[in-house]
């Protein structure tokens, strides 16, 4: 239009690509990513093609068998573990819980779970331990966000009868990020002699976020979904079992999918991989859309890349919101992930606050323990939103 | 054009809402319903809704809310039955494992299946049997096809151990319709004075074929899909419980959907209705695109409307298979229902058979026991499309 004509940046282009960005500023990842235009494209094509070649047809279940091949294919390689270690499921909390049943529970186990733990799992948990009669108890990691070390935490809950860990990589509530190898090496130590303590985490927050390499990690269940910070479409997730922890968990919830069977369609075993613990007919139509989300990201930069400016912007909306004096982070410290939670300090409503913000177009969400409001920073966030964000937030 | 021109009839109309019809002749509804062009529309604009006000905010909260409500009310009402007793299921299989985990099972306990079920729930009764020491036992209802009484059969089958009885509304490989109201009074019966035996219903087949008052008909747990004969999309279902047999039943997978929560977000308790049995985040878009399909239906006629023009073209399908000497019907008189199974009388392969017809535009599916050949057809099917079919077949 005129000499003050100024490229876009690569981000702009980019950021171009999520229709969720173009009218709001958005922290809100650790709930539900944006999802990127071509994954839209690509769930609307596979409904397309379904009915056009289907919906049920040779053809079709073919090109199911391939899109859940080649999708299972692109969470491995973002895990960096071999495709045959990857269920599918409808979300985190589902593979929490084919790892949770899947265990040979005897009565007088013990189960240890962080006190940062979700709600939908604490009540797992707790049915777990009524059905088989397994002692449940709860460990202090939310403290430990200042001071004091998670590990050892752990370490001294252990007991003799404790069977499996449940916390999550990334804590939902605080952005605190567990160092998990090390207390996966404090469980297998103190275990060493006695039976194995598994370690169940809830990845929600740290697949696609955090680099990750599972083969390295070894975690024995690492529950993960596709629609926070993979920013996939809803309705999609998966569970990562350890090769070596394979054969200690039996499926619960069974189908087609789960089952080899002979001759006469009758089942005879298990599916050799994790496809055992999957179920039945699922949203087929969904899963290229979340190969196109992850595709979306590599597109911007590698998964180290892309953790290292996750962890500017939160340091920089941190070190802006520790400069107010309208609110107060919880942690003292930025944390190496995208979540930053504060707290009002004249004692307001959180939830007021974020009803107000999200009129202004800022999407944020309360939590309630602690009592909270939690911002969320992804890749692709700017420090412009970053700086609006404090100005509404000083105002 | 001219004045041979004719209008197109009601049902032409009709079935111009549905793409998949455009360009082939439909057998397949027992695998998979075709999507009408009004969920299509209504799945695209609730995810882009969604990326529009979110995709996590109050506001899309609000929305979830409320389609899932609608959804409920929308099956309720198809199917008779109070809102509070509908939860949503990924699929039929995972609402028949709803039921089948959630009961109390003792050492000792009898569970009785028919021959007829599909075998993801045979591999999950097995494996009740293993972990709880639960006697699995299968009782001869395939043979009652063409003479017999299945009730007798399975009241023959019951003991005093029998905690639960697991079939199909409509057999899935034959298209029997079961006499399900005088099965459950012989259960009943038969439990007098001992401890209850429930009956847990695979209705994969049934809803939106059979016209269905759960209220009256009282089967416990009456699992379901949105995705065969609604023709709505994959990987929306639901698990009806009766109201009496509630208390029962003890929720397995759990997740935030399942648990009401203190004022620092605890789990502390179950939801009072059926959501108690929903776990976690669904592919929420495709809820409308479920509702859009069971408007699309109520808009041609009522479901004994559609259940009686299931039964005609049934019955004149199964009439010109029947005149045939390359095929023979399983059954030796049409059944009450859209299925009807035939094989090749040359004792050719069906797989090419049905290979081969795909090719030709025809969509029919193999069955491995019995060895045999399905063909479906729902309201909307024509007497056209059958005549090809029998066509095709007499070549």
């Amino acid at each position: 239009m005129s000499g003050i004509y100024s490229a876009p940046t690569s981000l702009e282009l980019h950021r171009k690509q999520f229709p969720a960005l173009e009218n709001k500023a958005y922290f809100n990842f650790g709930g539900q990513g944006t999802l990127p235009r071509a994954s839209l494209e690509a769930i609307q094509q596979a409904y397309e093609y379904v009915q056009q070649y289907g919906p049920f047809s040779g053809k079709i279940n073919d090109w199911i068998d391939k899109e859940v091949k080649q999708t299972r294919a692109a969470l491995a390689s973002e895990l960096a573990a071999p495709v045959e270690t990857i269920t599918f499921t409808e979300n985190v909390t589902a593979g929490c819980n084919i790892a949770l049943w899947g265990i040979d529970w005897q009565a007088g186990d013990h189960l240890l779970l962080s006190d940062c733990e979700h709600p939908g799992i604490i009540a797992t948990a707790q049915e777990i331990g009524r059905r088989f009669e397994v002692d449940i108890s709860t460990c202090p990691i939310f403290a430990t966000l200042n001071q004091g070390d998670p590990t050892a935490v752990i370490a001294q809950h252990l007991q003799p009868r404790t069977r499996l860990v449940v916390l999550s990589h990334i804590l939902w509530n605080t952005g605190q990020v567990l160092p998990l190898a090390e207390i996966i090496e404090a469980c297998r130590n103190y275990s060493q002699g006695t039976q194995v303590i598994r370690v169940l985490v809830d990845a929600a927050q740290s697949v696609g976020s955090l680099p990750l390499n599972l083969t390295q990690l070894g975690a024995d269940f690492y529950a993960f979904t596709g629609h926070k910070w993979l920013c996939g479409p809803e309705g999609i997730g998966g569970l990562y079992v350890k090769p070596e922890a394979f054969s200690s968990l039996s499926p619960t919830f069974i189908g087609w999918r789960s089952v080899i069977k002979d001759a006469r369609d009758k089942p005879i075993g298990w599916k050799p991989d994790g496809k055992r613990f999957e179920v039945a007919t699922s949203a087929f139509p969904i899963y290229p859309g979340l190969r196109a989300a992850i595709a979306t990201h590599q597109q911007w930069g590698s998964a180290q890349e892309r953790y290292q400016q996750i962890c500017q912007l939160s340091e920089y909306l941190w070190g802006g919101l520790s400069e107010l004096t309208t609110v107060r982070c919880l942690a003292t410290s930025p944390q190496k992930s995208g979540l930053v939670s504060f707290v009002l300090t004249n004692g307001g409503s959180h939830q007021q606050l974020v009803e107000s913000l999200e009129q202004k177009g800022f999407m944020l969400r309360t939590l309630l323990d602690p009592d909270c409001v939690r911002a969320c920073v992804h890749y692709f966030t700017t420090k412009a939103e970053i700086d609006q964000l404090i100005k509404a937030l000083q105002d």
